[in-house]
């Protein structure tokens, strides 16, 4: 497929794992693209690699404002509000988008600016660890899933989106397509529910269960092998990142974590009777499981025999702009399906 | 290290995974080995194989009561009560172990039976699914812990365990050692709460996580990644076998469950404050897992550089019969400490 074409040059704001690996990945597309990062050392680092980047805040937007650039907001959550502020100030006229991994508080962040006009939310679903610059590498967002918001075109009273919007809807999903991820749209309020369940949920349980074996001293954790280990592995993430990530999405995953207390409290009533009996959770997780890895298919298998594994999310295409898009972008967030821009 | 001596043959009952993988191990050592496998069409495709099988359970018995075979239950649970019945008409002078997963039921067994001076548990945990001989293969053992019980040695007015008995514990450890396993002596209800910990509850909590994922509809299982397809793993376990295992184990899954739960639902309570704040449970969960992981070490690892991973469980040597022996083997429980049989 023909790779995509971006009407403007790109400033990315942060230049840790995630900036920096799109950075990094533009550099070998035709686009410009520029950085900022807020500690001088990791702007020296990614300097020295070859780049195109300052320290300067203030200098770096206004740059950004005079030749009309993307801004990509590739901070974690905590420093988004002052970058809303400085954007504010500096360029007032730049589009721009993030890489937060919860959706809701920002976007709360960006109406209370009434920034809405300038804005589309972003979550490439890649790498957890921000652990700077160095830890940044090419290919990063191959295959990845990114999701890409639309709120602002269902705005009360604002029946169509304007034009403007439009084109910087458009180029934040050719940005991601430019760099291998598959663009899936979605509403902040949706993406938020879905990842709670399928993100911070795992991180919870995984937690819960590290401690609940460790608890069993060390012959249980001499025993433990393949399902501890597997059902545990994410509890390894910096716990500042996982509390981040969950804490910010609080309403969701309260609502998940209910399903899944629920659940677990009806084992537990059901392990409690004269006889034992797990049917009804065992086969439901069973045929659950079955149905994701028949809807996942060679999506993420390290053991894959195809050298090219192929997506098996559906896709729509879409021409952003005709009549009906805004309705397709709600038909693919229904599906779980990829988009291609056209 | 020298390969143990066995001072007896081994009859195997059942060869699916585990029974068939043991009877193909033994087959590269010095040990006479046969075994029996009720289906008609196992046997054949063992014996086609080039192993000693039969599907005559009264003939394989009374062979083994004649060289005075140690016998091997390797079955799943729900066949044992007629094959301890099938050993006391038939092989009434054997000694047995087995390798079911839980080892409280089959001890009560035992115990209903008067067998237990001729009667060691064992544990090999490798692999969970029971799918006949054609599963079955060589080095399934290799590095993977064998729980092998002690109780009858701890039995009220039986200070000392008599010299058959210790023989026989000895061989069911030369056992396990002459395939590749790690021997870790444990107590029948140690063993069971550690499992219930480190093997039952991760079954538990990835049915329900595959649940809630699932129920976030086409959006959620789109988006799902490295996280909840780690963490739902083993609900692609066939429900037969995760029921036999947490269903016999009930009373030490329901206290890991438990626990789980609380953890959960104080966790729920922290989400639900008006600054959401899950220090408490991503700091302990963190801590946990560093726990573990540092104790694991190389073990299971597949990303290791060592070509012969070296087990990080502590080694106590034990000479079975000598004074004090089974105070070592507590003290190794506690350790959760492999055991060199000298």
């Amino acid at each position: 497929m023909m790779k995509p074409a971006l009407s403007r040059p790109v400033c990315i704001l942060g230049l840790g794992l995630i900036g920096g690996s799109l950075l990094r990945d533009l550099a070998s597309t035709a686009v410009t693209a520029y950085g900022y990062n807020r500690s001088p050392s990791g702007a020296r680092a990614a300097a020295a690699d070859g780049f195109d980047v300052s320290d300067n805040l203030e200098a770096t937007l206004q740059r950004a404002e005079k030749d009309n650039a993307l801004i990509v907001l590739a901070t974690p959550m905590g420093a988004i509000p002052t970058l809303l502020n400085a954007l504010n100030e500096h360029a007032p006229h730049c589009g721009f988008t993030d890489v937060v991994s919860v959706k809701g508080r920002v976007w709360d962040l960006v109406q209370e600016r009434g920034m809405q006009e300038r804005y589309v939310g972003g979550h490439p679903m890649a790498g957890t660890a921000d652990s700077g610059w160095k830890a940044s590498h090419t290919g990063l967002f191959n295959k990845a899933a990114w999701v890409i918001t639309f709120d602002h075109a269902l705005d009360e009273g604002d029946s169509s989106p304007t034009e403007e919007w439009t084109r910087l809807w458009t180029d934040v999903a050719h940005l991601a397509r430019l760099v291998g991820a598959e663009t899936i749209p979605s509403r902040v309020k949706h993406h938020d529910r879905a990842v709670a369940r399928i993100s911070h949920l795992p991180h919870i349980l995984a937690e819960a269960l590290a401690i609940v074996g460790d608890n069993g001293g060390a012959l249980a954790l001499s025993l433990a092998a393949g399902s501890f280990r597997d059902g545990t592995r994410v509890a390894g993430s910096a716990p500042s990142l996982v509390r981040a990530m969950c804490e910010t999405n609080a309403e969701a995953l309260r609502e998940a974590l209910d399903e899944a207390i629920n659940l677990l409290t009806d084992a537990r009533t059901n392990l409690d009777a004269p006889n034992a009996n797990l049917e009804e959770l065992v086969d439901a997780g069973y045929r659950s499981r079955i149905r994701f890895e028949a809807r996942s298919g060679a999506r993420g298998r390290t053991d894959s025999v195809s050298p090219a594994p192929v997506s098996t999310r559906p896709v729509l295409r879409v021409r952003p702009g005709a009549p009906g898009w805004i309705g397709q972008l709600i038909q693919a967030e229904n599906l779980g399906a990829r988009i291609e821009v056209f």
